[in-house]
């Protein structure tokens, strides 16, 4: 073989990252070690810190340094609106929308017997006591449009119906902009029987 | 901001990776925080042990832990032919071909004098001792396609010629399988330009 073995050993790890095959790792690997050594150190260091200190949110479960999150300790957010989300890359996306001001609970994955994920992975629980103790009126259910999703979604409804809560749904259909030529039928069928009424103005 | 500090450090490092952009950052920052703690950790620490570690060939250039890289120290290799190329990935590649079994010289880099790359950061004076002392007898220049590579195997070639080395460049051409219709009409007009008599049988 051409790699030493701490060459080696740094392709098959580069090779954990997503999206990341062996030519990948390979042209990231010499890039580091060849043309950017100082970002390669920072890059190490920045992942064993992030390791060492980045955990969980109490509240919500999101990435947080100390026992909240930043968004949760952000006192002008909207306590009375709980968005339910399955990753937190999903609180980015939903946050970097603009159109919500409340608070998140991340669920961490979605309902997926199979896979051994039920309620307790979910933090479930956790969700359930701030149903309960937190004065929320609307709980909003942005799990992903999968079979799994949309059950994880109906699954916490009934807590939210327990509570006496309004649990909603965000809307499901064809996208902003989206030519309905390339939409996929499935999408199509359900912004079909979703649809709603015009008002005349 | 919704990334904490050590998250947002993380993120920006990551963005020192070959083809890696915000979203494609925090893919990977949130896959290691999130499923794959284990292996995150042990990224960290091939990444910091590569840089202690790996440094370059004495001979050749090439990444090596110790004074010597695995194909310099390899003796059953060819000592008779050298082959010039300006990067480690070069190596890889031109190996992988399976076609040449003699050593190399990485050049780490190509004429560039817009750049501050001259002579000295190629190394030029390193491969000069080595084509005055081995029993070298063709020197094959394998740098790319392109203006700078063209002029830096040129370069190297009168070093050849000052030994009495025979010195050689990689073919170009239109690419195996490739159509003519899609070859690029730069390819296309030194494909005709340096056209080959065929032998009859």
């Amino acid at each position: 073989m051409h790699f030493t073995p701490r060459l080696q050993q740094l392709l098959s790890t580069l090779r954990c990252l997503p999206g990341v095959g062996p030519k990948s790792a390979q042209r990231m690997a010499f890039h580091l070690l060849d043309r950017d050594r100082d970002r390669a150190a920072e890059l190490a260091q920045a992942l064993q810190s992030a390791l060492d200190e980045v955990g969980h949110c109490k509240n919500c479960r999101m990435f947080a340094e100390q026992a909240l999150c930043p968004i949760c300790a952000d006192q002008k957010r909207d306590a009375s609106l709980l968005c339910v989300v399955e990753t937190p890359a999903d609180v980015i996306a939903v946050d970097e929308s603009g159109s919500f001001r409340g608070r998140y609970f991340v669920l961490m994955g979605r309902l997926s017997p199979l896979d051994g994920i039920g309620p307790e992975e979910l933090g479930i629980e956790l969700l359930d006591g701030r149903l309960g103790e937190e004065q929320i009126a609307e709980l909003i259910l942005a799990t992903s449009a999968t079979v799994e999703g949309e059950a994880t979604a109906a699954y916490i409804a009934s807590f939210a119906a327990k509570h006496g809560i309004r649990a909603t749904r965000i809307a499901h259909g064809v996208p902003m902009g989206g030519e309905l030529e390339y939409v996929d039928s499935g999408t199509l069928s359900l912004a079909i029987s979703a649809r709603t009424s015009i008002k005349a103005e």
